[in-house]
C-alpha cells in the first residue's frame, strides 16, 4: 500500500493502443517492463497522460488488472470523474486488483479554498480505506489549490499520503509545506510532475521524488540518485543533457504525441497512436524530437550513461 | 426516429434518485408519464441536468432502457464524453435501445471554428446513422459556437438534425439560422434552453419549441400552443405568470435541486436528492419557491389555467 | 461621506456620448436629475455599466466633475484599475472632486482566498481614508470571492462600508453575511446588483437595497419602499410588473445597450451611443424592447403607477 | 517606421522603478544602451513584462519619450487597452513621440474568429497610418487565435506588419504562414517571444528573430547570428547553454521578477523594484537564479562567449 514514505520515481504511464486504437497488450506488458527496468519505484496508470478519459469503464479496468499483474512496483490508478459514483466504480475495482494508491485532482467547479476542501473530504469518503494522492496541476485543471489548503486535507484526510506536485511556478509551494510539516503537520510524499522540467530545484526543496512521464524515465531516477549521493554537480550535469527534450516535451497537448512517439522509436512501444481527440505530431516535429535525440545520445556518452 | 421537423416542447428529464442516491425506478415511471401528460412532444434524458456525468456506465444504459420502453413520445440521449470511445459505447447501446437520437455538446478544450467543427465531423462518424442534436451551451460548456460554425456543421453532417440552443444572449442566433435557412442552408429544428427565460421572444425568432428542464413543463407547451395558434396575448400572459418561478429557477448550480424539490412537492418523484457533488436547498430557498408557487397558482387561476 | 448605514437606490449610471462617441455633458446633466426623480439616493460612475474601460484618464475625472457637481445624492465611482498607480491617480482626483466613496472590483487574477483578502488589504491602503465598496461580480470578475473573505476584508479594512453585491446565485450569501453581523461581526451595508432580477428575495434576506443600472430605476425605489413598509404583496406586484424587463436586460453583453436605447426612448440621454467595442442594438431587439416596454406600461397603470 | 522586413532581435523591456516605485530614469536609460549594446535590433516597451498597466497615462508617455529620445533603433510600443480611446491617446502620443511601431494584445472578452478579426479591423482604423504588431500570447490573454485568422488580418490591414509569436505550442503557426506567404500571403515579420524557450526550432520554422524579454538578450542575438551564418551547431550549442536559465526565468508571474533581479545584478538597473501587485523573489528564488547564472558562466567561456 502507498503511504507517506514513497519516493524515487513514479512514471506516469502512457496506455498503448494498436494502430486502429484497440489496446495494445504486448505493448503494455513491454512497457511495464521498461519503466521499471529503467528505474522506476512505483508506475501512475490512467492519468491525464494515460488517455483516461478516452478509454471506456471496462477498458479502464482492463487496464489496471493487465499492470497490476505484471508490475513488481507499487501502481497509483488515476480515479478523477465528473461524479463520486463512477470514482467509486473504478477505485473500488482497482484496489481489488492490487493497485498500491489511487490519484485524485479536482474538477474545474471548484472556485474557492472551501469548495476545494469539502472535495477532498467527499472523496476520501468515497475512496474508503484507500491510500490517495491529491494532484495538484492547475494550468490543466485550472483549480489553484493554495498551500494551506493542501495542509488542511493532509489534516482532515490521512488516508492523503502523497501530493503530486505540478503547480507552476510551485517551488515556494513546496517549500512552504517542508516548513510546516517541520513544524508539526503530518508529512506527506511529495513527487513532482510538469515533465521534470524543474526536477532538479524541486528535489532541492524537499521533494521526494518525481512523478511524470518524460520519455526517457531514466532521466529522473539518475537525477534523484545522484542528489540522494549527494552529488549535485553529477545531478546537473545530466539534468542539463536531457534537457532540450524535457523543455520539446512541455510544450502542452503535443506531450502525449511526442513521449508515445519516442516510446515507439526505443522499441518499447509497437505504435505512437493517440486516440482521437488527440494530436498528430507533423513531420517536422518528428524531425525535432530526432535531431534533440541525437544530440542528446552525444552529450549522455560524453557523461559516460 | 429524430429528423429536423421536431417541434414542441422537449423536456429536460431528470434522474431521479432514492435518498440512498440509488436510482429510483419507480418515480423515473412516474415522471415520464408526467412530462408527457404536461405537453411533452419528446423528452431529452442524461442532459447535465440528468445529472450524467455523476451515472455509472451501466447506470446510464438502465436509465436509457427504463425510459424507452415507457416513453410513448421520442427519447434523446445526452451522450457528451470526454472522448469518443465512451461516447460510442453509450450511443450505439441507446439507439439499439430505442433511442431517437443523441446529445452532443462540445468539450471545454475546444477554443477555434475550426476545431468546433472538426469535433463535429468525428462526433457524426462516432455515431453513424443516428440523428443527433447539437448542444450549444457557452455559460457551462465555455464553448462560443459561432452561427457560420453551425451552419458549416449543418452542411458537412446530414444527420445533425437540431440545435439545442442555449446561447446567452441568444436571440440573434436565431434570426441568423433562420436567415440561412430560408436562404438554402438545410433547415434544421431549433428547441431553445435557458430554462425558458426567453422563450417567447426565442419563438417569435423562429424556434421550434423548447428543451428545457422548467419544472412546470405545462407552461412551454402552453406557450408554444398559443404562439401556434396565433394568440400573442394569451401566450404573454401565460408566460408572464411563471416567469418569476422561471426566473428563480435560472440560478446557476442551484437550479437542479430547485426543480427536484419541485417535482416531488407536486408529487412527480419521490425525493429531491441530487447526488454529490451537488447543492443543497436551504430552508430559505424552500420558503422562496413556496411562495412563488403559491402567487404563481393564483395568477395561473385568474387565466383559467 | 459614504458609510455602513447607506441604503435604498445607488443608481449604476450610463456614461452618455454623442453619436460621435464624444461625451454628452448635456445629457450627463439630464441623466443626474432623472435618477435623482426616480428615487435615487446615490448614484455609482464610472462602473462596467459606465463604459470605465473606455474612458480616457482625462475623461473619467471629467465626468465626475460634471456628475459631482450636479448631484445632490452621494455619488461612488468605479476605480477599478490593473494597477494601483491608475487607481490612486483616479481615487485621490475623485475624493477631491467631491466623491462620496470608491468601488473597486477585484482583477481576473485573483484565484484564492488569500489573494483576494491581501488585494483588498492593498486597496485600502491606496485609497486611504475614503471609504469603499467591495464589488463581488463574479459572472464577470471570475473571481469568486467566499463569504468568508468578505467578512475578513470587513474586518480588517474599516474603510471597507459597502458589499455590491451580484454573485450569482447570491441569495445564501446575504444571509451568511447578516447571521455573521448579528453576530458581532461590523455590519455593512448590502446593495445588490445583477439588474434587480433577484431585488425582492436580496431586499427579504437582509439587502439594503440595490445599486443596478436597470432603466426604469422608479422600479427598485418603489419595490424598496413598499417593502420598507411592510407590504410585500404591493412590492410583489410591482416586481412582477417589471420583470419581464428586467430578464431582457439581463441578457450578458447586450444589457447596456438596452439600456441606453431605453433611456434614450425615455428622453433621458440624448443618444444610445455606446463606444466600440460595444454591441449594437438589431431592429428586432429594439422592437422587443417596445414591445415589453408597452405591455409594461399597461400593467403599471393597473396597479396605479 | 517598423515594416514587414524587421529581424534579429526586439528586446521586450522592462520597466525600472527606484525602491519606492517612482520612474527610475537613470535605469531607463542605461537599460537601452544595455539591450543595444546586446545586440537588440529593437526595442519594445511598455508590453505586459513593462508592467504597462500598471502606469498612470501619463507616466506611460514620459517613458516613450524617455526611451525613444535615447535609443538608436527602433521602438515598439505596446498599447493595450480596454478600449479604443485610450488606445488611441497612447497610439498618437507615442508615434508623435518618434516610435517606429505599436503592438496590440487581443482582450480576453474575443471568443470567435469573426471576433478578432473585427477587434483588429477596428484596431488598425484606430491607430491609422501607423504599423502595429499583432501579439499573439493565448497562455496570458486566453484568446486562441488560429492561422488563418492571422492571415486574415493580414490580408485585410495593410499596417499589420509583424507578429509577436508566442502561441505554445506554436511551431506549427509559423510553418503554417510561412507556407501561406510561400503560396502568395503578404509575408509579414515572425518575432518569437516566450522568453527565447523555442528559438532555435522557431528560426529553423521561418521566424525573422526574437521579440522577448531574457534576461541575457545577448544568447538571442548570438543563437540568431550563428543560424544566419549556418553555423548549426554552434546555435545549438549556445542555445543549450542558457536554457536552464531560459526555462528557470519561464515561471508564469515569477518571469518578470526574476529578469529584475537579473538585470539588477548585471548591474543594469538599480533596483529589482516590481510594483504591486506583483512577485516579490525568496531569498531561496535568488539563490536557485545565483547558482544558474555561475554555471550558465562557465558554459559560456567552454564556448570562448
Amino acid at each position: 500500500m502507498l503511504d507517506e514514505t514513497a519516493q524515487g520515481v513514479f512514471t506516469i504511464a502512457v496506455t498503448p493502443f494498436l494502430s486502429d486504437g484497440a489496446l495494445d497488450w504486448d505493448s503494455i506488458d513491454r512497457m511495464v517492463d521498461f519503466y521499471i527496468e529503467k528505474g522506476a519505484t512505483g508506475l501512475t496508470i490512467l492519468g491525464m497522460m494515460g488517455e483516461a478519459g478516452k478509454l471506456m469503464a471496462q477498458e479502464s479496468i482492463a487496464v489496471v488488472k493487465r499492470v497490476t499483474a505484471r508490475s513488481t512496483v507499487p501502481i497509483v490508478v488515476g480515479v478523477s470523474a465528473p461524479g463520486f459514483a463512477a470514482m467509486k466504480t473504478l477505485s473500488d475495482a482497482a484496489m481489488e486488483l492490487g493497485a498500491a494508491g489511487l490519484m485524485v485532482a479536482p474538477p474545474g467547479s471548484l472556485k474557492t479554498d472551501d469548495q476545494i476542501v469539502a472535495y477532498y473530504h467527499n472523496t476520501a469518503e468515497v475512496l474508503g480505506d484507500a491510500p490517495f494522492v491529491l494532484q495538484d496541476f492547475p494550468l490543466v485543471t485550472n483549480v489553484v489549490i493554495p498551500t494551506k489548503v493542501i495542509l488542511q486535507v493532509v489534516e482532515d484526510c490521512p488516508t492523503c499520503v502523497m501530493l503530486k506536485h505540478e503547480d507552476w511556478p510551485g517551488l515556494e509551494k513546496i517549500s512552504a509545506l517542508r516548513a510546516a510539516s517541520d513544524a508539526g503537520a503530518r508529512r506527506i510524499s511529495i513527487l513532482c510532475g510538469n515533465g521534470g522540467l524543474y526536477l532538479l530545484e524541486e528535489m532541492l526543496r524537499g521533494a521526494d521524488g518525481a512523478m511524470t512521464g518524460f520519455a526517457y524515465p531514466e532521466m529522473m531516477a539518475q537525477v534523484v540518485a545522484a542528489l540522494r549521493g549527494g552529488d549535485l554537480d553529477r545531478a546537473r550535469d545530466i539534468f542539463d543533457a536531457y534537457m532540450p527534450m524535457v523543455r520539446y516535451e512541455a510544450q502542452p497537448g503535443l506531450g502525449l504525441a511526442i513521449r508515445k512517439y519516442t516510446l515507439a522509436q526505443r522499441g518499447v512501444i509497437a505504435h505512437d497512436t493517440v486516440r482521437k481527440p488527440g494530436t498528430v505530431l507533423s513531420a517536422a516535429s518528428k524531425a525535432e524530437v530526432n535531431a534533440l535525440a541525437a544530440r542528446q545520445s552525444v552529450k549522455l556518452k560524453s557523461l559516460g550513461l
